[in-house]
């Protein structure tokens, strides 16, 4: 497993230090900069290529009617995302990130969890794999998203599983619940918390579901395997990668989180997570697809090209 | 003057609820689109032309030690830029923004406004002319940004003749002022407050300085003219600005504030303000020169991609 590397980012802090502005001057965007040098390793990191990994799958929970929306949109919006008509299609163009679209099994939801586990073992290590043999090795930066209706209820019941809590900590309107829709979704993970009781990532992928959540977990470990940094995007998928946690408590220190959810749960995960630098945005999205990781991107991109491009007081003859 | 355009907002209101997202997820993008639309009179707004301005000017008040750099920086910086090696070189580059940078009589420092009026009424408008005529008619939308050693302690000056309050209401540590500089800070602000008492904008403008606070006003009302929307900067940048309001409540309606700087008075002034929209960034940025709202146009961009480029639910077959 590739490790941050001190001496890249001490680099990238010594060159900080000179560029030609006041000391610290530039805030977040110099965090972001040693970060990246940190986890490739460069004293000047870059981003040639960014990839955006957006998982698609559907939840047996739907069943429980936690959901404004048919589960048959999540097939409609992957047709959606292919004919490029998505907002996270517009936001990889203007960021310069190549997108693809991995839908797992549309046709074949998790089962409900609140009556058994979502998925077998076989399945999540399935899911994870779909993940993992996603990713672009040639990535500088790799962006995860998620689709898939009713999976802000699935996102809830993780959440709840790994730092604790009850549903009513982590459940929230999502893609725009009703107070009777919201009752449900708090009743369906109450529910599923009662019946499952997993200790470690995969038992509680098992337990809750989906796959988009596994592929997401399988992508991040292959992205620190392969020394590329992650942009998570909001609320459902920190909560999908924050399951790694339960087996490594640093399994998300490669990570950024791109925006800070309107989804009310989010601010308790980031919290609970206590990665190093804050939520990049906070633009009150609360769409999911990855979008708030690609608006981010370009934020990353600003960091980088301060730290490369400019000039340090000695070239500049300054001060 | 320009208004803005109801019924061109209402069309883009109307096709946000249409796109392919549940209503409202994309938060602070649909409002920035609708903002747009409306300034630029068209249901679709675009930027294709983005303008950045960065005015640069010297403060008689250095010599009351208020700043950690020499005046001199002032210069060395505009030959920064000149050469592409600023922060803000790098950050247009990024976003895609004509970056003009003006320096303003850089050898002609205004007078100290502890002693007297730092400017002259014919020198106030010869500056807010030279603001606004550097505004290109053909922007799609204008971004602005200043840059001059010691305008911190102008603009907190501005700031409380514009909103009132004490001096120590508004000053802030700038380009990373010592508390001893913070102390002389506050009492030059003080003393430049009992010594005017102006209740106009040009009044305002001539108490306390300086040329590149002038030029921003007056790019801001020509902006206004030519129905451009402003993005505005950090704290100096929205001081500068916000004394236009002392003639005119809404004399920034067709301004968006890029990014909340970490400079402390900036959260007052936004406050007092009250624009419509929020600050788009908050990245403890507190560079100047237009770098936040640099780091913000990409913000825009993607708003304005996601409401002109997504499909509609009737388009994709959805819902």
């Amino acid at each position: 497993m590739s490790r941050f590397d001190e001496a890249a980012a001490q680099a990238a802090r010594a060159r900080q230090a000179v560029l030609t502005k006041p000391a610290g001057s530039l805030g977040r965007l110099e965090d972001l900069a040693v970060f990246m040098a940190g986890w490739q390793g460069r004293e000047r990191p870059r981003i040639d290529r960014a990839q955006a990994l957006v998982f698609a799958g559907n939840h047996g929970v739907v069943a429980q009617g936690v959901n404004p929306f048919p589960a048959e949109v999540t097939a409609l919006m992957a047709q959606n995302f292919a004919a490029g008509g998505a907002a996270i299609n517009q936001l990889c163009r203007v960021a310069d990130a190549d997108l693809r679209v991995v839908p797992l099994d549309l046709d074949r939801p998790t089962a409900d969890f609140t009556t058994g586990p979502a998925m077998s073992a076989e399945e999540v290590v399935s899911a994870m794999q779909s993940g993992a043999d996603a990713v672009d090795p040639d990535a500088d930066v790799l962006l995860l998203g998620e689709m898939g209706i009713g999976n802000s209820t699935v996102a809830a019941a993780l959440a709840a599983a790994t730092f604790g809590g009850q549903a009513g900590d982590w459940i929230g309107p999502g893609t725009g619940a009703s107070a009777e829709i919201m009752a449900r979704k708090a009743d369906a993970v109450s529910r599923g918390l009662a019946l499952h009781a997993p200790s470690d990532t995969r038992g509680t992928l098992a337990a809750f579901g989906g796959r988009e959540q596994a592929a997401i977990c399988g992508a991040v470990m292959r992205a620190r395997d392969l020394g590329i940094p992650v942009l998570l995007d909001g609320f459902i998928c920190t909560a999908a990668a924050a399951v790694l946690t339960r087996d490594d408590p640093a399994a998300l220190a490669h990570c950024l989180i791109g925006h800070e959810s309107a989804e009310p749960g989010h601010r308790r995960l980031i919290e609970a997570l206590a990665l190093p630098i804050p939520p990049i945005l906070s633009l009150e999205m609360r769409l999911g697809e990855g979008s708030g990781a690609a608006v981010a991107l370009m934020v990353l991109r600003s960091a980088l090209a301060c730290h490369d491009g400019m000039a340090t007081f000695a070239e500049a003859v300054i001060g």
